[in-house]
């Protein structure tokens, strides 16, 4: 079963854009100094995909003392969660629309840790390549972080979790934790994605992964 | 849930044991020598905690050009699995009774594979050490295998699979294959243990790791 998010079309999607205070429209300028954005040397967490926001929102309110980059590619999609995040007043929170492939043009050694939450499983083998996990992302990804690289992967997706930790292995992460069943299990204080929601609601199992290099 | 092996007293347990050709009862003689045993440089696979014997049965029939020791420390359980052995004449199988923790007694570079199956979960903090896969487990097995160190875990246990998952990586074995539900996925013709019968009955997941160091 697949649930998609729907690229609905938002009326005065550009004006949104345009005018929002999160939304960092020319984030190649602060390649190598995004601790600048936030005029703090606290560390910079990304998610990739963040699709409407649910999750790095209840992060940035919960964790102060850490900045968040939600990352996004998709015009409408971002507009919806700016609708939402706007009703806030977060200072460590920033967005930014681009592709996953383009992160190197953005940071050089700017973040501490990569949140990739229910990604696109890609279950067909000839699209593997396309898997946020692959080598060649892990190749863009290394030049991201400032020291540890650090990954947290939530899916609800069986293959592409069995993918993952392979995957990641084989690139030198340590598994550092993993929960096939998150929502059945002993962590607590769970801040979810709209994604996981549905999931969770349909009883099928939440993965999650943490690992390091 | 927890279905245990029934340490049921078999009538005849010493006389089994002793008149067997398959148990070994000096397997300290071939430490560094188990080729002479088999009388032939085939890989050799052991599986430590073969239970009843359906599983190692199973793989010394279909893989001939594979040499299986199965590895049991209660007298009576390696007495059930020799009477359903026995109806058979497989030169390419052999048992031994001892602890995990003494098998430096008994290889020294012999083996090229371990199979943990359905070994005891150890649920509670305190027991973490008696978790096949602890770090001094993992200290033993080192010294055991020829070259390559290639372990292929199978569980019913959540807590044990995504504790072994951790424990291997953080040791430094790279998982190169996973599986979080083996009887709903493509893998076919799968070797099954007893145990393992009962949970895909009671339609349990079997987790499965294939990792290598």
């Amino acid at each position: 079963m697949v649930i998609k998010v729907r690229l609905r079309n938002i009326k005065n999607k550009v004006e949104i854009l345009e005018n929002s205070k999160y939304l960092i429209s020319n984030p190649e300028k602060y390649k190598g100094s995004w601790k600048e954005v936030f005029n703090n040397n606290n560390p910079i967490y990304i998610e990739i995909g963040m699709g409407k926001g649910k999750f790095i929102l209840g992060n940035a309110l919960k964790y102060q003392n850490i900045n968040f980059i939600g990352i996004e590619k998709y015009d409408s999609v971002i507009a919806r969660s700016i609708k939402k995040i706007e009703e806030y007043d977060i200072p460590n929170l920033k967005l930014i629309r681009i592709d996953a492939k383009e992160l190197e043009k953005v940071f050089d050694k700017d973040i501490d840790l990569i949140y990739l939450t229910f990604s696109d499983p890609w279950p067909k083998d000839r699209h593997e390549k396309r898997r946020l996990t692959h080598e060649n992302f892990l190749n863009i990804y290394k030049n991201l972080f400032k020291s540890t690289n650090k990954i947290i992967l939530k899916t609800d997706n069986k293959g592409l979790f069995e993918y993952s930790l392979k995957s990641l292995s084989e690139y030198g992460f340590i598994i550092k934790s993993v929960n096939v069943d998150l929502h059945n299990s002993k962590e607590c204080d769970i801040i979810t994605t709209e994604y996981e929601d549905k999931f969770v609601k349909l009883g099928k199992p939440i993965y999650k992964l943490e690992c390091e290099k």
